[in-house]
């Protein structure tokens, strides 16, 4: 077995409290841009190919569990917290299990990555693998670079590079603390950690058992450790508290729009917009300020989702433009709608080629075919809508009997008058007209009209009663028709 | 009568014209964070606990004596603007005058804040009083250190380090230019200041009495003089233009999202945000990006507010969401209610427990009780709901007679078919049915149902002679009709 | 004739493709604040008096005649990429084509700029000028200087601070290289460049023609070759790719706004804002966070815009407030009218003195006069509304009749009830009163009512049967009617 045929196990620690996210959810799960921070380890584990994955959850570890339940992960639960080495042993022992091998028998690489460094690129894993592959190397360390690495465990070099310790913060001398290359956390180890693992010691002033102490066993071994070191050491930023939260957030926000921009979709202003890592944007995509896209949305080529709306799982296909102000979700628009401003798309909504939805409209389970117009201040719910179907503003689709939703049928070519009210189930037929004003309660056969309202009674000269019952009010708010009440008295 | 018993009086130096704000409004009155500029300095000053405030005003001064008005706050005109010197005078004269106290009677510390400097936190000026008080100084200068501090007084240290004396940039050596500690013009005095700042002249290019002259007057009196320096610069920034201005409101906002990040708040896009000072949230709130918080606003723990949704004096209990692009003012939202997105609640709007309101809803002086749904494109103003009352899409209650608002009370468990007008004043018992598209124009008691709407009539055929009198039209715009004319004709 | 009083002739060099936006749009077409990138270079051209602009087009050239036809806008074709060399070439060809003139006839001075930079303010390429004429220069670069000029070709400058040469980046010696003074390829040259530049050779590993080859070629003819440098080297930024694009848009957008600032006009986020070059703003505006403002959009001294409105060629007078979440385009707002939240003007909205328009509220080809009020839930197209009228909350005027638009007339002093509809063509008299809930069908006249309506029927009782059919979602869903059904049993 070549190192390059090894599988691949991967040790996900994320049993800490992160007391200073001062919050009830487990700080792992925090999202970023969109995913809870110990997703995205699991994802690039995923990504990498892992044979196994094993998140060695403790603080909140019900609620950490719940949210990645996927195949081919396992948990770990660490009880008591005492320290990375105890929560490796923990992971290492479920990787044992999992495999219903021997602790000898033992074949994988392990790479240890932690839940609340999300910024963790998976590119950047695969070459810390293929490195520490290359060099046929024992233990390989994920290193970064600052001009100040105050706080951070330095590394010490040896004369031909190979790391031969790591001092902590607190024990670095003066000349050490000078070092600016700093310890991720995150290891490639050999099959031999678990072994090696179970001697790290707790004789310290903590009493934890550090994974570090992994380092100068396996020297002690004489086996050969390496440092790969990051192009970018922003990558294994963590979050401490809902500021670093943020700046995490910003900056996979960023790392996100940036890859689509460089992929040709334009972006008014990159720093007002959010995109989940899940969207998927044609090429010359324009996004205008404050656009927020969720979930499985996708884009075609060429379309412009207006400012400020908000689209979540939804699909817009090409020729589609997306007035500003929207809310779409779980939408599907055809070729050449157009939506909005102040749509608002709900669930189910599947809009066919060329429709129009104007300003305050909602739609919900409504399939509404070619070239349907429903231009202003409707309400479409559990409606089907045939082609070149006009909806008057102000049309209702009363859906809801207080108890129960029912489903509406209307026809191609229907014209549905203004403050129309569908009541629920109903069917309207082809070409069917429907008055403006009408409270539909029958059914209406194909190229009938229907008339449901009142008829129109006209009572000249009352007007003059009415004001001048009101003539106080009237003469001090409404000057003019004081006016015209004085002209005819 | 120790030092730390002392009272303290403030006065805050507020005259400036600020003509490079190029606005009618006094320069001290441009807000900051929904507060006025000089506004902060008096809440900051009444955070300290003076026992007396004076704020000398000049340029538009009926306008900031206007907006300042409170308990505890006097005001000193400064008629013509001879320089801050004067300006103290003008503000000291008040302080006696306002205390009733002969000059020499005076027992108070001084301490000097300007208008225009709203970043200056209390916490700072505590330390400031605590240093010179603790110090037994006579005078202490607030202190900051800029790498480059041109512009700015320079502070020249003694041996001791006491100030010897403060130089201004025009009349500093190249030396004292590189000195990097520079005076902000907050000072504290003691009880000699105004006795002793009647000795200052105005004889120099300006012909203006500079305050910065008493300390060279109180090191003639032998009197301590020591300085306190800023951790941070920036406390001291103020505005003189309204560049300046939004840099102020940036970093006023980003000082408060993050003292609320801190504190456990999710805030996704910080830079986005608006918060301020007033606003009250609890843990693991979560705003979304562009959400804008003002006044008295609370926010329940847990809730999450919608991106772009905007918030005035508005009360959101445990449980509550709110939907994106939703303006709240004055409202009261009950536990577990959601609201939105495009939700419009204004003044008087009170919501029960699981209440919901959804997109293009209005609310206006409306009570409504535990459970009450309002989904979709209503007008609710004046009105009150009892639990569980349906309010169906597109209802409006026509609370306005053209002149007078009239309330209507509607029961609980009633059915408010959708499309329905109910007059006001109108009275709907517990447990009614309005029929759809119904003008309600009677009352309706317990249990009945109402319909005031027209009577169905279906004339069949009727549409192929309406579109057919539009052929033309009817063939360039609509090629489903047009054929399914034609496949009748 | 004086240097001084020499035409000016500009060349735009706009026909490179632009791989890397990734784009079906020529690179030099996309808008940076609203305006194609090139459209910045020919703007800056007419505000220079330039007697002829002459742009040189090559990828996508059909597309970029077609967006930049203006008098006094000529193109050249560069057929293929051969360089700017030969695109220079091209462009004068043009020029001497245009003007009807021998090439030694040519009497003006010829300013090369490019499309793809923005950022070049005039009054910058006026100092420039201004330099290359005082100085009698034959050919002047304009230069910038950075830290760091990596990639850039480097100017060398002779004993007197004439430029000697222009040294590419990959032919630099490291001394070079250390130069930050850099070449933008913007240049002016005398009336001989176009016959110089025929002696420009291609004779290089690429097989070009380098305009900077001139520069050789007048040290040859004894002519001085002048540098002019710069303040800000960001002027000359250009975009590679939409990352680049954004960077551009951001930096234009914070140009612009300053500009404003400086000028009076408060903007409490300018990160957030987006203003075109176009707007007209008053002293004394104020403009809330993510507020956009496009076109020919002129707003009035002291008006308000508020957060996350849309203004597209709208015109604001004095006393105006627009509501939170506006969208309004080719609308006019008289004095002191308030418009929004979440208003909706659209083209041919003319709206008097003292208007209110509410929330969820459209209006279109809409002449409202002084005093009319629309304040929640309607749609107003093609309507004239008099003064004082009140519209009712749900009122719509159906326009359309399937096929065509119809327009309406509403006197003064109208009452409009709630949830009316107003049937196109319909003429409303003066001081009518239209009952709540009707479809007003037939004219009304001057002081009469209408009531276009059902008449009210209730039915005691009726509920506790129809409750009772749905009687078990009743007791699952709505507890509070249950027992109340329970009560009654």
């Amino acid at each position: 077995m070549t190192h390059t045929d090894r599988p691949l196990d991967v040790l996900i620690l994320a049993a800490g409290q992160g007391t200073r996210m001062r919050s009830a959810l487990p700080k792992v799960l925090h999202p970023v841009a969109g995913r809870p921070m110990v997703a995205w380890a699991v994802k690039a584990a995923q990504d990498l190919g892992a044979r196994r994955v094993v998140v060695v959850t403790g603080h909140g570890a019900d609620a950490v569990e719940a949210a990645l339940q996927a195949p081919g992960v396992a948990f770990a639960r660490q009880e008591r917290q005492r320290g990375t080495g105890d929560a490796f042993l923990s992971g290492a022992a479920a990787l044992e299990g999992g495999a219903g091998l021997e602790g000898g028998e033992m074949d994988a690489d392990i790479l240890v990555l932690y839940g609340d460094t999300p910024m963790l690129r998976v590119e950047t894993l695969r070459e810390l693998l293929a490195d520490h592959r290359a060099r046929a190397s024992a233990m390989t360390v994920l290193t970064g670079e600052l001009p100040d690495a105050t706080g951070y465990g330095r590394i010490l070099r040896g004369a031909g590079g190979d790391v031969e310790g790591i001092v902590e913060q607190k024990d670095a001398s003066d000349e050490q603390r000078r070092i600016g290359e700093f310890n991720s956390g995150v290891y490639v180890f050999d099959a031999q950690a678990p072994r090696l693992a179970r001697q790290i010691g707790n004789d310290n002033a903590s009493g934890e058992y550090y994974l570090t102490d992994l380092l100068g066993l396996y020297r002690a071994a004489g086996a050969p450790v390496r440092a790969f070191k990051l192009a970018d050491a922003g990558e294994v930023e963590g979050a401490n508290d809902r500021v670093g939260l943020a700046a995490l957030e910003t900056a996979m926000n960023r790392r996100i729009v940036e890859r689509h921009m460089r992929a040709g979709v334009t972006v008014q202003r990159p720093d007002t917009v959010v995109v989940e890592d899940t969207v998927e944007l044609g090429q010359d995509v324009t996004l205008e300020p404050g656009v927020i896209l969720r979930g499985r949305t996708r884009v075609a080529p060429g379309v412009t989702v207006g400012a400020y709306s908000v689209l979540t799982d939804t699909v817009l296909e090409q020729g589609v433009t997306v007035g500003a102000h929207s809310v779409l979700e779980g939408a599907q628009v055809g070729r050449g709608s157009d939506v909005g401003p102040f749509a608002r798309l709900r669930p189910g909504s599947v809009l066919g080629e060329g429709v129009h939805i104007g300003n305050f409209v909602e739609t919900k389970n409504a399939v509404l075919a070619q070239g349907v117009k429903a231009g202003h201040l409707a309400y479409l719910g559990d409606v089907e809508i045939g082609d070149e179907t006009n909806v008057g503003a102000g049309t209702i689709v009363a859906n809801f009997d207080g108890v129960n939703k029912h489903r509406t049928q209307v026809g191609a070519g229907v014209f549905i008058g203004s403050n129309s009210t569908l009541i629920a189930p109903r069917v309207v037929g082809d070409a069917a007209f429907i008055a403006a004003g009408s409270a539909v309660h029958a059914d209406v056969p194909e190229g009938a009209l229907a008339v449901a309202r009142g008829q129109q009674r006209t009572l000249e000269g009352w007007s003059r009663r009415y004001w001048g019952g009101l003539r106080e009010g009237v003469e001090r708010k409404l000057p003019w028709l004081a006016g015209w009440l004085g002209r005819a008295d």
